[in-house]
């Protein structure tokens, strides 16, 4: 082969290798700003908004998910919807946005090892791998036929598909004196 | 008795009076700003930080506390500390604070007959009342003996006495590969 060849050649391979070593390397944790995405849930067109995952706090939760073992859960909420939460504002504001992130539930034999000195036969749980995020945005014109509310339900940042996502209101009706939001601000 | 066992008695006695204390002393709902506190810990001098309760979420935790309940908890650190967090920064720089805030855990029979429809036999767990909040607070100077971080418990913005700030940085040693931070950033 020609020697100029044989270099492009060389830094094509180099170029491919260290390609191939970026697309398959696991990415660092949390960095929110790759999170968001442009694919829009059905029904309600619903995307991934940029940086929720640094969202404040509205509350935790924990699930015991029949057949499908259990889940940590945190609920955060962007600015309006923070404001709204701390002052009691129902119904809330156009443009709030609640997140719920879910992820699985583990044992921490770590945490356990520590905390059974002073406490004998006490556990420590911890998140394990991200299940999926839900949002509701709130858009009182928009979404006027779901409470002001539209869904949106993400697994490795692709949408659930429309028959999930007609689940989504019919379940939130029960708490419609709270505009359909399940959860409380954690004190 | 033996000193290690009377310490352990004193420590159990100190802590069971602040749970008789939190558990009788009804509580206003979560105005962060409200919480600041001017009263320091023992030994470290650390105070609430104002607003912590804004702060961006670390990660969630669950506690099985022998004989005294379930624990739904949240860690959430200041900006350094979360940066400090995203970009793996070990040891963490002066200045980073992480909060450890701890609830009761009550089951929801709200949320338990909405799902019980799609997923029979699913379980919800919401948190109830504050039980405490703790802080770690990086200052490599200050609390150099200490692994750098001066440490906190507030129980309704009362600090815990000396005999229980005694405990925070042994129980802490067996993280010292990981700064002494036992939580993890959830992805």
């Amino acid at each position: 082969m020609e020697e100029p060849l044989k270099r492009i050649a060389l830094f094509l391979v180099a170029v491919i290798t260290v390609a191939g070593i970026v697309a398959f390397t696991p990415r660092a944790f949390g960095h929110s700003d790759e999170e968001a995405s442009p694919i829009a849930s059905p029904i309600y067109g619903v995307t991934i908004p940029a940086g929720y995952r640094d969202w404040q706090l509205i509350a935790v939760k924990q699930l015991h998910f029949a057949g499908r073992g259990e889940q940590l859960r945190a609920q955060v909420g962007n600015d309006i919807a923070i404001k709204a939460f701390k002052e009691g504002t129902r119904p809330f504001p156009d443009g709030a946005i609640i997140a719920a992130i879910h992820w699985t539930r583990e044992a921490s034999d770590d945490n356990d090892k520590v905390l059974d000195v002073p406490f004998p036969g006490t556990h420590s749980f911890v998140v394990g791998s991200r299940v999926n995020v839900q949002f509701m945005v709130k858009d009182s014109k928009k979404y006027a036929s779901t409470g002001g509310w539209g869904f949106a339900d993400f697994t490795d940042k692709k949408p659930g598909d429309k028959a999930l996502h007609e689940t989504c209101f019919p379940c939130h009706i029960p708490a419609k004196d709270h505009d359909y939001v399940f959860t409380r601000y954690a004190p």
